[in-house]
């Protein structure tokens, strides 16, 4: 699918299988709203798959996007640069954490090299589409070209495409690259007008000196790119990151099989606000895994109008915060499809 | 088990397992406290068992606590009284929210019925334990005798044990009562200190003048018993419920085989301040599952020191919340035992 017929195929909500969703909701034995969160949930799923109830979200799979950027020379974080690839390699072999999760929950994992410096060693479930190995350093110029973020766009749409195809009921978005909580929260900053200070966080947990900077940087590169979000793909080429790219490719995916996306922290949160300017019925398909302990997610969520399920003040990334939150989307569906009606289970009503 | 027995069995969290749990989780392939809430649970976990890692809480057996209240005569709740019994009738079918919940965890399911008015039907998974069909109305007389309140103490107890002996290796508290939630919030006031209006909530969601009323009940029998948080058997046969009791008798079992217990909502809640009063380290046992729209709930977790995992809004008792959060606690589990190491991953420090 290009990404002009994937927007395309990207249609709203409907409105019918929600006000079912709604109504079912009020007949099953519990009381009217007692299931809070999970019980608009559950309306959004309906809506996005056009039935209730909807499809269970099993199997699921989880897709990480792996990329390096130009901008780790600005010391944004006090990590080497080689850990994306030896990350990589740890999540190839099962060892990450986003393993022992997707193990949890029972998701399988694919790994995408979309910006990998260092060149990998391959592996059964890694997924070779290196557009370039690391992006430009965004504080100097634009972090890759508009037919780069495109490709990136494109391997995303495809990952997701081949997952829903192969059986695939629920995506969730992954990354892996030391330095992109940077990139994300110049994202953050561009699609949303917030200031840089109030989107940047301390990523993987860097000392006041790096946090100061990493704010410098990107006001600085947002001053010197001074994006547009009303141009979507140039904005994510001037401040983005590949795998940002891609994650907004497989979102969009996702949205165009009417298949759920759990989004996880504030790098696919960034994404998805490049998803939401390309196609903005696409918010439809998207759920907030987490409250992530980035401050650019929670801007960038409350701009989407998502409500995150947990709140665990995780700052991991690798896709843990939408593995952890899975269980909660399906029980939400769970409800809707096995819970027995006042009526049926002869339960009197207040 | 006697109560004194258990009692006594009950002791600290181990500190050693707990150091090496904090050690291991610094040389794991993730930044330090990247994983929130979840790490100190680990933590917690592995002090509870005594070893690092600690086991897998898999498999889980959630007990439903079935009872009556007398305190229903003042029309606190909307809810006929024989929805008990019809839920409970529910649960043994499997077309309750608890049941979809604990298909989705793989959680087996016990219903207790210790203080159901009207007779049941037995059914395979449900065990007979009734103590009296009902209590007596609390702002009338106490709820139950003491030797009532110690024999549902014993059943839970017993419930626990055999659950762990047949092989749980997690346990989750659930409930089912009409009416419950008035004798929970009376038990969180007498425990706590805390004023009746602060600890009550609309339950099933119950409209303005109902709540005031409820507010007004619980305040009269506090006046009424003037419970003493240092009686706790007293002050459990006066305010309390039999499903409470048998809770905290289940919550103590769990304890004292060092075998997590997952709390539900504010009756588990309540529960827990029982058991806590009568073995401090019963605490170290303990999972917060959720934050319950009912306000007694948080007082009550904020008094045992304990942080609740999920936040949905949840108000439906059952166990829901306590099966809904049992994949966190698994995860969290599993990332001590699963994660690969720095070393062994040979990935760089930063």
């Amino acid at each position: 699918m290009t990404l002009e017929t994937t927007l395309a195929a990207i249609g709203p909500a409907d409105e019918q299988a929600m006000a079912a969703a709604r109504e079912l909701q009020g007949r099953l034995t519990k009381p009217a709203g007692s299931l809070g969160v999970l019980e608009e949930l559950s309306v959004r799923l309906a809506g996005l798959a056009g039935t209730c109830p909807p499809p269970m979200p099993e199997p699921a799979a989880i897709a990480v996007f792996a990329g390096d950027h130009g901008v780790h020379a600005q010391g944004v974080t006090p990590w080497p640069q080689e850990v994306t690839a030896q990350m990589v390699a740890n999540f190839i072999a099962g060892g990450a954490t986003i393993n022992a999760f997707a193990r949890q929950v029972d998701a399988s994992i694919m790994v995408v090299d979309v910006g990998v410096k260092i060149p990998l060693h391959g592996g059964e479930n890694l997924l070779e589409a290196n557009i370039r190995r690391g992006t430009h350093d965004l504080a100097v110029t634009a972090a890759m070209s508009e037919d780069e973020a495109l490709t990136a766009i494109q391997v995303g749409l495809s990952v997701a495409g081949a997952l829903v195809e192969g059986g695939a009921k629920c995506l969730l978005t992954g990354d892996m690259g030391i330095a992109n909580t940077t990139p994300a929260a110049a994202l953050v900053a561009a699609f949303t007008g917030a200031s840089p200070a109030d989107v940047t966080g301390r990523g993987t947990g860097v000392d006041d000196e790096t946090y100061e900077r990493k704010i410098d940087v990107i006001t600085k590169a947002l001053a010197l790119h001074e994006p547009d979000p009303a141009q979507p793909i140039t904005t994510l080429a001037a401040v983005g990151g590949l795998e940002h790219a891609a994650l907004a490719g497989f979102i969009l995916g996702a949205a165009s099989y009417r298949v759920p996306v759990i989004i996880d922290g504030v790098i696919a949160a960034s994404a998805a606000l490049v998803a939401a300017a390309l196609a903005p019925n696409s918010v439809a398909a998207m759920v907030a895994g987490h409250r992530s302990a980035e401050p650019g997610a929670s801007v960038a969520l409350a701009n989407l109008g998502l409500t995150p399920l947990l709140d665990l003040g995780l700052r991991l990334g690798e896709g843990t915060g939408a593995a952890l939150a899975l269980p909660l989307v399906a029980s939400s569906v769970r409800v809707l499809r096995e819970v027995a009606t006042f009526d049926s289970a002869g339960v009197s009503e207040k």
